[in-house]
């Protein structure tokens, strides 16, 4: 089976044009079949604030009622044609998936959790694989998503995290291809000593994601990003590298042993 | 000279998607230089509405405030990517602008009228015609503008509308092309009875406007427009036309005199 990697982008590489317009120019270099997942909910929750409406958040997570759903769905829309036409630009035909019809991803509305009612966020039910690869292979496109998904029962758009998007669309595509998941944040990967930027740990297995989170090496936010990613693994995601943007073209075409990797 | 059209579209095209489709394939279709210009502010009181912000109007003109600036230009900058993506799909270069870095309109902005501040509102102080034919000619590509505008002196973006950016650039590009000026609207022309969407008046002269004006065929908002067009002609713009979206290939390939056309 040919190789295709999922690759999911933060906001640290979309918040500023320069870094994004540096990690579009290494990603359309890249000569694999390949996913571009965005995320850019700081983005979204400054305008709201250059508009005079303020973000709600609950221990972090993001209070989407209707105005602010209208909003997320505008920015991410928005993110998400000036990643296209930047791809364009750099030769790749690409193709924008914002999630308003459903066809390729299906989500249902989250229920109130603990008693916090999150809003329109959606928890995703199917990724339509079939769908995506006739993008990439029919099409020869790169398909660029959007934290943006559809309930097909109530016909409403619904907000979710790209973290989620990747690892489900990653799952939704191994009979089709050898599936890598690239999730590229603003570190080098998963770090043994957060004050050492340097000190990345190469390779987690789950004995050992079991022992760095009793160490307190692994937590909070990182959890749930282990968790899906070792749940992809199991599912038949090949591997799963949590990396820096820089790194992205040395780790894909020289196989260089850089961020993190995580495997059975 | 060769031939270059500049191509004005209003609200009626872009608020829907499947018009918007049909006009851009005809748009794709032609093979000539062009550039076009969009409008959106209809989206962009939509857009505040659904977010609860209320689009302020004193006699059909739009107080931009902060708020609303931010919001013109969001939802502005989104069609135009919109657009671009689809011209790329239809397989025409096109560039994308929206005046953010005063590269190509600089403007300045509108001093209160008659005791109505208008806000954020830039009238047109310049168009840099070469860097536009420098795309057009050197790089084959459309320009696609939007009416956003930039002061250079003290670095704001100002809204403007879109007739008024179409007439400015077609005066621009004067010295490099032939320049045929068109105004799409929801209409087959310039109407002779209102009641009567037929009663296309085909051909007006400086002289028939004066009489059309007097008998109050021609007056409120079409006055501003006709205006703006005898100006491009003294200017040195070759024609103006004023006609239905859907007749634009008619006019432009086979020389069809449809719509209404404005001469010396």
């Amino acid at each position: 089976m040919e190789k295709l990697y999922v690759i999911k982008i933060g906001g640290n590489i979309i918040e500023d044009a320069k870094v994004l317009d540096d990690f579009l120019c290494n990603f359309a270099s890249l000569n694999c079949y390949k996913v571009l997942i965005h995320g850019g909910g700081k983005n979204a929750t400054q305008f709201a604030n250059d508009i005079g409406i303020e973000a709600q958040f609950v221990e972090g997570r993001r209070i989407t009622d209707e105005k602010m759903l209208r909003i997320v769905q505008q920015i991410y829309t928005s993110l998400n044609q000036e990643i296209i036409i930047k791809l364009f630009n750099l030769g790749c035909k690409a193709t924008g998936i914002t999630g308003k019809d459903g066809k390729i991803i299906n989500a249902v509305k989250r229920a109130p959790l603990n008693g916090i009612d999150y809003g329109f966020v959606g928890d995703i039910r199917e990724v339509n694989g079939e769908f995506l690869s006739d993008i990439i292979i029919k099409d020869q496109s790169i398909p660029v998503l959007s934290p943006i998904v559809y309930d097909i029962q109530t016909k409403k758009v619904l907000n979710t995290n790209a973290d989620t998007i990747a690892y489900n669309v990653a799952k939704s595509l191994i009979s089709k291809f050898e599936v890598h998941l690239i999730y590229c944040f603003e570190l080098k990967g998963v770090l043994e000593n957060f004050e050492d930027k340097n000190s990345v740990i190469s390779e987690i297995t789950p004995a050992k994601y079991s022992e760095l989170k009793e160490k307190g090496i692994i937590s909070k936010g990182m959890i749930p990003k282990m968790d899906n990613s070792f749940d992809a693994i199991h599912s038949g995601v090949t591997s799963v590298r949590i990396c820096h943007a820089d790194d992205l073209v040395d780790i894909i075409n020289k196989e260089e042993l850089k961020g993190t990797k995580l495997h059975k």
